[in-house]
């Protein structure tokens, strides 16, 4: 895939000494209000202006997180981007510049390489951050991407994952599982794409969930839309693996349990359409499914005409004393326990 | 060699769902004051009380940047912050917090990891960072460490690597060339060892330079004593490449020449000796080696008196106007082109 999508190739051991970061940000421009030195020494210098400094890290490795049979470099670069943004918006902060780091093997030309930075100089524009700085290597299989977000928020405003009080409301924006299933759909065409090559997909019924696996979007216009509501969740976390394991760790952190409503889990038709051709429960793809990057919080209840009737957010539940523990209300109003996905020998902190 | 050193295997999918990140930074405590919110949230939260932040990036890979056969992974942590904190130094400001994301394949037990973060917390602890985030992920093969430092500065105090002016004197910490030795001596004996296994190496007369390879030290004394020296240099970078490279980037972002002397390269008596032994020339492998991990910076020559004496820098040269060119005056009064040394396919911005 990597070697038909391009049309030239530079080894990147053509470049010489001009350096091939220097190659691939030479356009990417800086915000000088906030970043006072971006690339081009030891270290970048920032202003937050007297607000507190948010920061998160991801790293994403070939073969484990992506696969390049489907996921085109530009979508790579983009959708890298969005995984830490989402983070800073989970803290309900505003992200203001990323460092980008990669490993890449020789298997790698100098356009594919453009092709990454390219989507990452596209979200970094419509998202407002300034890329101040990276470091790139050669690796000795595959390619490896460490990107690293820094953002503000004035103390007052930031949500952390331990404010939830029982009686509180639980509230999720958009809908769920579009990513998780649009991964279905392209692990299948890669599959019929094996048998035979010549067989031309057609994806078009899948585009929203295409969409969602490979160009995501972060909420950035969920902190502003709480800052004009005048609402401050109690507790906030992004959905990145699923909504079983993010309200467990809304939960652990607040010392709460939760109850979940099966039937209040907002999907999008396609996703329900797309689970009976798969034959998957709708719901088990919700609650473990993962790569949404929609904003999961909570809310007072006092604070509910503030969401009220609002499109971006559905109530999908409430917290609960910490020993009722944390239950999923299934249609036939059944009580099931709430457990973590498969843990994947590896965990992230943030 | 990792599987000698270790006693007793856990494999990293038998730990469950408590986490590796957690069970990794469960010792390490952070300092409210600059840290309001460590590990355990969607992002870390900083305080810098008004100063500017400074952030850097360092990405290392096995095979490329460090090699198990003889790098104790405690060391190799170490060394890993180490390197990011020198960028933070080498713009005269002050460390505060590190990420630490890493992939690794399952040929790591969890008590290599363990060994790894040892390093990484004994370096946190004795130069005073919080480790405030990161990211685990498996690997399909080697490891790969990406750390991110974080630090502040008053905006006056900060030195950029393009302000010094035709007439500054060129000045260095430290000695140079030695970590370069050190790591030609244990590649010997890699190879002693593949022949031999049996043979038991004496490193002893080569401590000083494998102790500089393996378990460099960042030059955290050197901003408090500019400091108390009432001395801001007008340019500054840190020695990660050699000290020919490292000349080339000030004076192209400064637009200045310069003249390095060779008889005035500060070298330690082990690095002359074992020059000798490996009938290497010394100035060669300060020029090129890399690794030092000391500061280069210039002075305006009327600060000259405030550096005169002191054990910690030696004056190398001079900055000249851009059209003179950048060169090395040997012993023998011959005047050589600096060059850049040969260039790895990758290159790093900070």
């Amino acid at each position: 895939m990597l070697e038909n999508s391009q049309g030239s190739k530079t080894n990147l051991s053509e470049l010489g000494e001009f350096g091939l970061i220097e190659h691939l940000t030479k356009n990417f421009k800086i915000t000088p209000e906030n970043t006072l030195k971006g690339i081009g020494d030891d270290a970048a210098v920032l202003d937050f202006h007297g607000e507190k400094t948010v920061v998160t890290t991801d790293l994403l490795v070939e073969g484990v997180h992506f696969d390049l049979a489907y996921m085109p470099l530009k979508h790579l670069g983009y959708k890298a981007v969005m995984v830490n943004l989402s983070d800073i918006y989970a803290m309900n902060a505003t992200p203001k510049q990323i460092t980008v780091s990669f490993a890449v093997s020789n298997r790698f030309p100098l356009e594919a390489l453009e092709e990454l930075y390219a989507g990452i100089e596209l979200a970094a524009k419509l998202y407002e951050v300034d890329v101040v700085g990276g470091d790139t290597s050669s690796s000795t299989s595959g390619l490896v991407i460490s990107i690293t977000a820094l953002g503000s928020a004035p103390e007052a405003d930031i949500v952390y994952r331990n404010g939830a009080q029982p009686g509180d409301l639980l509230v999720v924006t958009g809908d769920l599982g579009a990513a998780y299933m649009g991964l279905q759909v392209l692990e299948r065409e890669k599959e019929v794409f094996k048998v035979n090559p010549q067989s031309q997909p057609d994806l078009e019924p899948y585009s929203y969930l295409v969409e969602r696996q490979l160009k995501p979007e972060a909420r950035k216009d969920i902190p502003p839309l709480f800052r004009s509501l005048e609402l401050k969740p109690t507790s906030m976390i992004d959905i990145s693996d699923g909504l079983s394991s993010e309200i467990i760790h809304l939960c652990k952190s607040s010392k709460t349990g939760a109850n979940l409503y099966e039937e209040k889990i907002p999907l999008d038709p396609a996703v329900i359409s797309v689970c009976e051709e798969f034959e998957i429960d709708s719901t088990t793809i919700t609650l473990s499914g993962g790569e949404d990057y929609e904003l999961l919080f909570t809310i007072a209840q006092g604070d509910f005409d503030k969401i009220k009737a609002n499109p971006n957010f559905t109530v999908i539940g409430h917290m609960t004393e910490e020993n009722e523990g944390m239950h999923l209300i299934t249609r036939a109003n059944q009580k099931i326990p709430l457990i973590a996905r498969g843990w994947n020998a590896m965990e992230k902190e943030d």
